[in-house]
């Protein structure tokens, strides 16, 4: 057979699988196994029968731009649409700074693509989104984080990085952030933060790239609305790149997402994305337009705000019954809930022993560009039922006492001296 | 404002907007223009009845999995039936050898990202389809063109080009071919030329590329499927990487396409999908597959082979009728007509005053990597109507006549000497 590894790009030769896709082959095994793994919003959520509705209508119509190639920025309407929802939530944008991506995925490696040479320095969240981390790798990127404390980023530490890499003489060319609800960490960047670290930006000539899927999922228990304001909402510069996504809030499957940008860049991602997929799904673009005009999008936010609030009520509650020791930021929106375990436990090493359990998350290395985490998990209460998850936290509980008592075990049998 | 020119990477920094592209804001404009630009399929052929009842069937399921994140590799009974119909195009494909992908322009994109380094060579013929020449430059790949016979790329000028590179010490990574009516040509590499080409890739080491769109879009008055069998149904050492779609014969606006790989790039292909878009739709790869298993696309593609087939023979007895001097290729499938004008016309030149005469095509040029292709044009015959087909050209030979006209005038005002 022909060799193809001497072929490989150097950016394919470091490709690696991303660890929560890589809980997706457990997952599709067949075995019974409940997933606090990827982040995947509850389908039972989704507006089936409004869906279905529009489908109807669309296909119908017989209006051949519904299934035909379109624009490489998106259907008009739709992009007048994210307009408006931008309006909503403090930015004003023109038409000519967005542009509809194929799920916020591909706005973030479209974003790399157009930024980033090899060896060029993104700046991020320890920890932070790992399909960022993977993005960026790809793009050969050299990743540096920053730590953060309750409030988001840690402002003195990010310029005392800023402040080294200069030194070093490595260039910086953005810095990407999760302000809402982040993943994984459920933390927000605090107002007044944010807006210090937009000053911040522009002090130090630095891009920042604001990732935000959660934004409308903020928990009206412990959340506003005015505190998910965008850091772009104050961008008077064009100084940050803003993503957003209907993935959480509409459906996944339709990889309908967009980018606001700076004009001059928004121009660069429009021609990275036609040579990359043309297009973002026709079908897809108008049944995400329709359930915005038809209202789909605005009567399911409340709903979803209070489904997602009650799930972490209930993955809390199990968490405080199940697993002594362990702690956990309290998020106030989104879907994770990012767990310290205690007595030096491996996340990463327990894996195999909760799979045996039935019972999955993701280890916290994953988000972590610099070997730390091993002691954390992020668990998704997303899409798991109530009853799931008090069932999925006693197997990780019952997970918990196996590893520890193994770990006994092999002290006992005379293991590692010192440890 | 941010300055963010100097930001960019040096892949954006290059980035160009594709010709066909362009075209389509000429279209958006509104004005009354017929178009022979992109290759878009004709939307009235589309089974939109189908459609209909297999949207309403998936929505009313409430399947979660019809609008949720899925695997990266694509829908696992999209994949079987994807490796039913390699089968019955003579290959034989296992699972791991298949990836869908968000149309074959990301397929493009994946494989150049897997396989090329800023400089790397890829081959192709000359002329080819643009949307790769654009894929390929975003990956900083340098491009070396072939010539084509009337039965495909010229195999002797090939072996030349890749002695005259590995005297250079340039590396070339893979022969880039559309081998069945080929973008833009219309041309067919004869089966004997595929056998000596696999034998050649095999003799040099070096992948081929199988670009394969048309392949069901063959006219049965002039081609037969034997003639359409792909390089890759004779590969048996893992030389070819092959691509395909749907977007040609059920609809674009899916964006569902497929490649067929030696495993060990398969994986690195979803490796490079993983962090490009996560996954195809999850309702465009259902509605597909839908449409595969009740026999909706194998009851369009005999009606397909007409429409296009009569298409095309209006549009060369326009030609005939209305483009004196004019030559091509008779097409014995797909989309196009490859157009070379008599008396030294510059088809890029003339395009403003097409424009104003409502007709558009693409340049020849933009098919070229070595500057060739001024007196070419690219004619489209597939979306519009017999009765556009008619009035199109007519405008098209009313702008050929404005150009002479303005050439004599400038001639006889004593134009540039000697021309």
């Amino acid at each position: 057979m022909t060799d193809t590894t001497r072929l490989l790009s150097r950016a394919a030769a470091q490709m690696t699988e991303s660890a929560i896709r890589k809980m997706g082959s457990v997952l599709a095994s067949g075995r019974d196994v409940i997933s606090f793994a990827p982040g995947y919003p509850a389908s039972d959520t989704f507006a089936w029968d409004d869906f279905a509705q529009i489908a109807a209508d669309l296909l119908a119509s017989r209006d051949g731009s519904v299934l035909q190639y379109g624009p490489t920025r998106g259907y008009r309407p739709l992009l007048e649409t994210v307009a408006g929802l931008m309006r909503q939530r403090g930015v004003a944008t023109a038409m000519e700074e967005l542009l509809i991506t194929t799920g916020s995925q591909q706005g973030l490696d479209l974003v790399a693509r157009v930024l980033v040479d090899p060896g060029d320095v993104i700046l991020l969240e320890l920890p932070t989104y790992v399909g960022a981390i993977t993005a960026f790798r790809n793009l050969q990127a050299s990743m540096v984080g920053v730590p953060q404390e309750a409030d988001g980023i840690d402002l003195a530490a990010l310029d005392a990085t800023w402040e080294r890499l200069r030194g070093e003489g490595r260039r910086v060319k953005f810095l990407y952030v999760v302000p809402n609800f982040q993943n994984p960490t459920g933390l927000l960047i605090g107002l007044d933060k944010r807006r210090r670290l937009l000053e911040w930006a522009e002090r130090r000539d630095v891009l920042i790239v604001e990732d935000d899927p959660y934004r409308e999922l903020y928990f009206e228990d412990s959340a506003t609305e005015a505190e998910v304001r965008p850091i772009k909402a104050d961008d008077e510069n064009g100084r940050v790149v803003y993503l957003s996504s209907f993935s959480k809030t509409l459906a996944p499957g339709f990889r309908v997402a967009w980018i606001a940008a700076p004009p001059a860049l928004a121009t660069k991602f429009e021609m990275a994305k036609q040579t990359e997929d043309l297009l973002t799904g026709s079908l897809d673009q108008r049944m995400i337009y329709e359930a915005c005009r038809r209202g789909v999008l605005e009567r399911q936010l409340p709903m979803l705000r209070r489904h997602y609030a009650a799930k972490r009520d209930v993955m809390e509650a199990a968490l405080q019954r199940e697993l002594r020791g362990a702690t956990w930021p309290k998020p106030k929106g989104g879907f994770f809930l990012w767990v310290s375990l205690a007595g030096g436990i491996d996340a990463g090493k327990m894996i195999h022993r909760a799979i045996e359990r039935g019972v999955i998350y993701v280890t916290g290395d994953a988000f972590y560009v610099n070997g730390q985490g091993q002691n954390m998990l992020r668990l998704s209460f997303s899409a798991p039922t109530a009853q799931q998850i008090d069932e999925g936290v006693a197997r990780l509980a019952a997970t918990l006492r196996d590893e520890l008592a193994a770990r006994e075990t092999t002290a006992a049998a005379g293991g590692p001296a010192g440890s």
